[in-house]
């Protein structure tokens, strides 16, 4: 039967409001077992004029994009190919980690070293995660089944992966992939 | 400089509220791009006889174990092979997938199993990551390395894993488990 | 001195409004012996963006019409003898209990057992009382006095009444009369 | 899914908070639709410390007694020929209205009207209603049937009757009675 | 850290609602050694719909214009020669006092007074303070320096001065000046 | 009818609370007309427990001082002509002005400078107004008059002064002095 008020600056839209009424509800179910029904968030927006802090008004900064979105987009990019685009979403620093490989830093490293692993790899997904670190990143995690051709033209599908994200000012800083290629082409 | 105001039954603990404080927290930090230090979150604790919901007075129900330390002593069990203790934290309906393996449902199954692929195995954790899922179920995402010995004795370390825990009604109800032993084993 | 704070979806007009304030009023001044000038209700209204309850937004309900203003426009179809109008503000299930009479069900019996009791029968008020139980039903509570002509043409005034009214769902339940026709009677 | 936050000086007891409690309930529940259990009042009680009114800290008045409880402990005194007690509870400037009497100020005029009319009576009861008027006092209607002894000592019973009662200051301002004793005698 | 909420009806302005979070914030500040930068001030305004006090509707009385801008008025009127301006800002009551004068009630007598002491006086101010006292009157407090010319023409500057200024129902009441003018016309 | 709620960290006692309820009443009062009792505060204390800013636990600071009582305790300090205790509440960088005398920066400056001006002076005060300023110090204001002993020992009284004092960091730091000393010698 908890209640939650969250005042907040004017400007946040609807699809952000309800970002924060299901991360504030599910906050509380972590901890409370209530039933979801039984949490109530109620969000006050206060206009700038009626807001001060150190007696100076203040702007609601625009919200983060979803994390979620942002991981999204980048393994639809991946997919398509649109490297562009992908590595548009990649902050300064980014590095990532995949099964048998030394961490990696660019598309182009991953590219290299994909190549001779398998010819095409698609992903299909079972869920994503996600959520706000005690630092400064949100993390992400998916996982799914991969499908594809090995080098020799052959298909696999079903394999296992995940992958974690770590997402920070809106720009992927960090992958880190598992899955069971080993296990398939060992069994292969 | 959002504020947050949760108002709630009296009867959690110091450290219940401070998991509430920090989710509360990190709530709205995934959504608005303030630091932390412009969040603020006050609890109101509320006696029962200040609280009435359908002219009934309440009483909180005790707080939910942190999922994070359900996994944490489950680990520590299987680790220390103390399978009575680790089976009492598996709820009804129980699953888990390895690499490899089909579902497994017990830990029986589990431990037929993973006989003849390794003969000691240890983890150290790089980090747990902890979240209530828009279900029922609590989220328990943990990884790091393994190492121990093959089956015929040869040493192994520094093979990265990563598990992730259902948790449901403070029982583990599903365990999915990815790692790089397949590589590990195609390099050896 | 005490305040009293109404978090309320958005969606409810000015006079629904005004009879929050008055029942929250009236529902404080019944304990606490304020003056009704030391009683402040503030109503906030939530836009449904901002209102959350298990991470679902709602809609308001819309308020349900004042219970007197039912009996009301109810008395005065009876009087009018608009039986059909009377009729249709009656609920499944509805009673009636008028002196000296077996409980009835429908106008139709209430018309055959006043026929031969009065000509003519109208009412003045002196008062509505309108409170919710604490069930399902609102109590509307009306007296007055009575004037008309007996069968055989008399008159009759000042004879006091009093009705008793439960309504739910906006819908009259049941009606308890009571009366001085007999006492009229006898001194006739 | 109404809430109600009720701040008020400390010094209220649980009955007393229990009756603000199903007050401000069902003051909601008489124009919002909602299911008792949808609505939630937080009662938010204030040190003298922490409140102030024009600079000056207040301390809470004590609760008025609950009307309804007045009115039972009247009838009762009055059915056990208490009248000393009886006396007691009423206000000065009390008046009272019984069927086919004139208006009356004392108990002694009660007792010598009522006394040709009826050796004994007593009351069982269908229930109380308690509300607070607009106006200063307090409304109490009690309903039941009336069983007793005719001055002649047949018995009679099942006479149903309700009455009204005007509270203020804790006192019985005023008693307005309904019920069918003349419909009983002329039946007799 | 502390958290100023301020409900209020609807109806004033941005530069009135900047007072008011100004005020606020200073109030806490004179207790709290908190930084500006960590006291909130957040204000609700309150429809009148929304809003009443014993059961009453309310309108937010008109603000009360900044007491420092009263005075700020008065002295440029007074420095203009604009006296028919000047006097429209004192209330019925205003009294003054000078140095080395008897208490005056009208502009006239100042004017009188101050003929032979000297011929032109200006102010140049190094700063307002404004605050509430405890009773009905605002007080403003101005200080700086004059200059201008002794009646014999010479000119003199770099007086200090300090006015005390009483502002009740927006009018000045009474105003009390302090100066080194005898000093330097005694060094002169 | 304004309502102020202050949300204020555990620790403040009843003396530095009834200056918060003062100061954020008088602040409301400087521009909103009302009435001081239509202005309520309320302060909600919350236990460290309870509050948390960016993750965080935070106890709240002692209170300051009131600056008025700094300044109280000043000037009986050298009216007693106990210097040394008059000195410790001096801030580092204090400085005065006299009229007639250039800035001074420590009590023995001020004691050279007084010694040929007059053998005893005695403040009776008409006042003191205590204000924050909108910078960190806090502003006390007090005024009323002098009476003592010139040089030559005979006796002067009823001479007006204004004394204003900056205090930051409960120290005196700045002071400043207006009066009508040289008005009366020049009389005298």
């Amino acid at each position: 039967m908890p209640i939650v008020e969250l005042h907040l600056l004017q400007g946040y839209g609807s699809e952000e409001k309800r970002r924060l009424h299901d991360g504030l509800t599910d906050a509380v179910r972590l901890v409370v077992p209530a039933l979801p029904d039984a949490i109530t968030v109620l969000i006050h927006e206060m206009e700038p004029d009626n807001y001060s802090r150190g007696r100076k008004h203040r702007v609601g900064a625009p919200a983060l994009k979803d994390p979620g979105n942002i991981v999204k987009r980048y393994l639809k990019a991946m997919e398509a190919r649109d490297f562009d685009s992908a590595r548009s979403m990649l902050g300064e620093g980014f590095s990532m980690q995949f099964p048998g490989a030394e961490p990696m830093a660019s598309l182009k490293e991953l590219l290299d070293w994909a190549g001779p692993r398998y010819r095409i790899v698609k992903k299909t997904y079972d869920g994503f995660d996600v959520m706000q670190s005690s630092g400064p990143e949100a993390l992400v995690y998916c996982r799914g089944n991969l499908s594809g051709e090995w080098p020799d033209g052959t298909a696999f599908d079903s394999i296992r992966f995940i992958d974690r994200f770590e997402i920070e000012g809106e720009k992927i800083m960090r992958q880190d992939v598992w899955n069971d290629i080993a296990e398939a082409r060992a069994k292969a």
